[in-house]
C-alpha cells in the first residue's frame, strides 16, 4: 500500500485539463470540437523564436550541446528582460534581480516557497487561476480569499487586503492584472492603492502578470512602478505565444535573489535551455505578436455581441487576457453539468468555474477566446442552435 | 523589508554550481579551465533527438504548435518509456504509470510532496545528491542520513534502512545506483534485500536510478524488478546526453498516478514539449550513446591509472556514473579550500565534497569524468605538476 500524503489528497484537479482531455479524446474519435476551454493561444510561436530555436539546435549537432545554464537563467536573456522593463515600463531593473523560471509555475513554487512558511496564510483573490490555490496546499500553505466584487470591476482592492488581513493574519498577498477568469485589468490608481496598502500591513506583494500585453483599453501596468520590492511573476506562454516552451519570468528584491538561485539550483537546476534562446528572439517579434493580440480583440468583440443574446450577457470586465468568465445562472446551478453536456451536445469545450471559485463556481463558465475568429464566429453558433 | 522563509534559509546552496560559476568566469577571463565539476556529459544530444527537434520545430513554423502536453507527458513517449522496461530490464510496465516530469528534479518535488507530510523524516544516502537534502528541506521534510561505509561498497543497505529507521522512524527511503558522488552500483542482491527491508517496514522506497546505463561492470538493475510499487526516477539527462532539455520520468504505483497529475498540473502544467519529443528519438540512438559511455569508461581508467600515484588513490566503487569521489584527507582538511586552490593554480575544477556529505565532506573531493578523454589526460598531468 503506497501511503499518500495530506498534502497531494488536498490538491485539486485543474478541471480545465480535465475538460482537455475530455475534448481531445472526442476530437480524437473524430468529433468536431470547437476548443474555448484552454488558456492557450492557438498562434503558433513567432516566426523569430522558432528559427533562432532550429539555428541553435543545428549549432548543437555540429558542435554544441544544449547545456544547463545558470539556475537564474542565460545573462542575455536575463539582461534582455530588464531592457524591457526600461523601454516599456519606464522601469529600471538590474538584470541581477531577474529570474528566469520554467513557466510562472516555477515562479509561484520559487515566491511562495522563499516568502512563506508552513502554515501561512498567503491573501489571494477569487475567483482565480486554480494553481495559486493548489499550490499553496501542496506547500502546506493557506490560500486566504480575497472575494472580488461587482462594484470593484472584480478586481481587488486595498479595502479587501486589509479586510482580508483584518479577519485573519496573512504573510503576503498575491494579485492578478489582466486576470484569469475574469479578464479584469487592475487601473493604475488601484494597483497603486493595493502596493501601498500591502506595504504599509508590511506584507510582500506578489504580482501576477501573466497577461501583460493583453489588453482591450485600460493599459498593462507593472506593479514595479509603485513597489520596487513587489515580486513580480511573468511568461512567454501568453503574450508570446510560447506555451509548450516553459520557460518565464520573476522580478524579485534584490534580497530574495540568492535565496532564490538556492532554491532553482536544487528545484529546477535551470529553465530548458533552447527555450530561453527561443524566448530571447521573442522580442524581436512585437509586430507579429501584436497581430495575435489584434485577433483576439476582433475575437472578444464576436463574443460579446453574440453572448448575451443567449442569456450568457453577464460577463465580467473581460479587458484583458483572453477570456471571458460569464455568469450563467439563469442557465443552471451546475456549470460542471453544464460545460459536460455543451461539449456532448453543442460541440463547444470550455470550463466550469469551479475551477477559479469554489463558492461561486457553478454559477460561472470561462470561455477562451485565444483561438481563430473562424473558430469564435462558430462557437458563437453552435451555443446559439443549442441553447435556443 | 522583504522577509525570507525559514524553509529557504535552511536551503544551502548547490556547490557545484557555484563552482561552475567561477570556472565559467575564469574560462571567459581567459582562462584555460578543465571543467571536472559538472555532472553534465559534454558529448552533444544525440543526432536523432536533435534532428527531430529540428523537424518538429519546422513543422510549426509550417502550421502547428509547441503547445502545453497532458500534464502526464505525450502518449507517445510514455508509452515508448514504458516499452523500454520490458525491453531492458523484462519488468512490465503500464504506460499510465509512467509519468514524463521536467527532469528528475520535477521527480522528485512530485514524490516527496505526493508521499510526505510536513515534518516527516525520510532516509536518503550520505553522502548523496545535494539537492534530496535542499528539496526535502525546502518541503519542509527532514533528511534522514543512512551513513554510507566502505564495508558495504559504500552502498545503502537493508540493515543500514533498518539502523536508520530505529533511530528515529522514517516515512520512507531514497536510494540511488550509481550513485553520485560515489559512483556505486547497488549490487542486484543488496537492491533486492532493500527493496524487501522497506516492504517489511511498511515504508515506501524511491529508487533514483538517473544513472541508468552508465556502468562499467555491475549491470544497472531496477527497483521494479524486486518492488512494483517502487517509485523509480529517471531523466534523459546523463545516459541520453540531454541535461538542458530538462526532461525526465517517473514510475509510480497506480495509486499515486492521479495524485502526482493533480500536483504535476497544478506546478508544472507540462514538460516542455519540444524536449518530449527530443526524448521519443533518443531510444533510436543507442549506438551512438553506447559509444559515449565507452568514452566515459576509457576516461575512467585514465584517471584511476593516474591518481594513486598523486595521493588521490582513495577513491570510492566508481563503477558507475562519471564520478571519482576521492579522499583528500592525506593532502587537506578543508576540500573547499583545495578545490579553490586546485581552480586557481592548477586551473582543474572539481566539487568539494561538502556537497554531498555534511559531516565527512571537507575530506572529499568530486571528480567528474564526463568530459573528453583528452581533458582527462590534461587533468591528470596539471594536477601531477600541481600536486608535485
Amino acid at each position: 500500500m503506497t501511503p499518500i500524503s495530506r498534502r497531494a489528497a488536498a490538491v485539486q484537479p485543474f478541471l480545465a485539463m480535465d475538460v482537455m482531455a475530455a475534448a481531445a479524446a472526442k476530437a480524437r474519435a473524430g468529433g468536431d470540437v470547437v476548443r474555448m476551454e484552454v488558456g492557450q493561444p492557438s498562434a503558433p510561436a513567432p516566426r523569430a523564436v522558432i528559427a533562432a530555436v532550429i539555428a541553435a539546435a543545428q549549432a548543437a549537432l555540429a558542435t554544441g550541446r544544449v547545456p544547463y545554464t545558470e539556475a537564474l537563467g542565460l545573462p542575455s536573456l536575463r539582461a534582455r528582460i530588464a531592457r524591457d522593463y526600461a523601454e516599456r515600463h519606464g522601469v529600471a531593473v538590474s538584470p541581477d534581480r531577474v529570474v528566469v523560471t520554467t513557466g510562472s509555475s516555477a515562479g509561484f513554487v520559487l515566491a511562495f516557497m522563499s516568502l512563506f512558511d508552513s502554515g501561512a496564510r498567503v491573501a489571494v483573490p477569487q475567483p482565480g487561476y486554480p494553481a495559486y490555490r493548489s499550490i499553496l496546499a501542496a506547500l502546506d500553505l493557506v490560500p486566504a480569499p480575497m472575494v472580488l466584487r461587482a462594484e470593484d470591476r472584480f478586481a481587488p482592492t486595498a479595502a479587501l487586503l486589509r479586510e482580508t488581513h483584518a479577519r485573519a493574519p496573512v504573510a503576503g498577498a498575491l494579485v492578478m492584472s489582466p486576470a484569469n477568469p475574469s479578464g479584469t485589468v487592475i487601473t493604475e490608481g488601484a494597483l497603486q492603492d493595493l502596493c501601498a496598502a500591502a506595504r504599509g500591513l508590511g506584507l510582500p506583494l506578489i504580482s501576477d502578470e501573466i497577461y501583460h500585453g493583453l489588453s482591450y483599453g485600460e493599459p498593462t501596468v507593472t506593479a514595479l512602478r509603485f513597489d520596487p520590492d513587489a515580486v513580480v511573476i511573468n511568461s512567454f506562454s501568453k503574450y508570446h505565444c510560447m506555451t509548450g516552451w516553459r520557460v518565464g519570468w520573476m522580478v524579485v528584491p534584490e534580497a530574495l535573489v540568492r535565496p532564490i538561485e538556492r532554491l532553482a539550483q536544487n528545484l529546477y537546476i535551470s529553465a530548458p535551455y533552447l527555450s530561453q534562446v527561443g524566448a530571447l528572439a521573442a522580442f524581436d517579434a512585437t509586430e507579429e505578436l501584436d497581430a495575435v493580440r489584434d485577433g483576439y480583440a476582433r475575437n472578444r468583440a464576436i463574443l460579446l455581441d453574440a453572448l448575451p443574446g443567449l442569456g450568457l450577457g453577464r460577463v465580467h470586465p473581460a479587458d484583458g487576457a483572453f477570456y471571458l468568465y460569464a455568469d450563467v445562472s439563469n442557465l443552471t446551478n451546475d456549470a460542471s453539468d453544464f460545460c459536460r453536456r455543451m461539449l456532448d451536445e453543442a460541440h463547444v469545450a470550455a470550463t466550469p468555474g469551479l475551477d477559479f471559485d469554489p463558492d461561486l463556481g457553478n454559477h460561472h463558465v470561462r470561455f477562451s477566446f485565444a483561438g481563430s475568429e473562424a473558430e469564435c464566429r462558430d462557437a458563437a453558433a453552435r451555443l446559439k442552435a443549442w441553447l435556443r
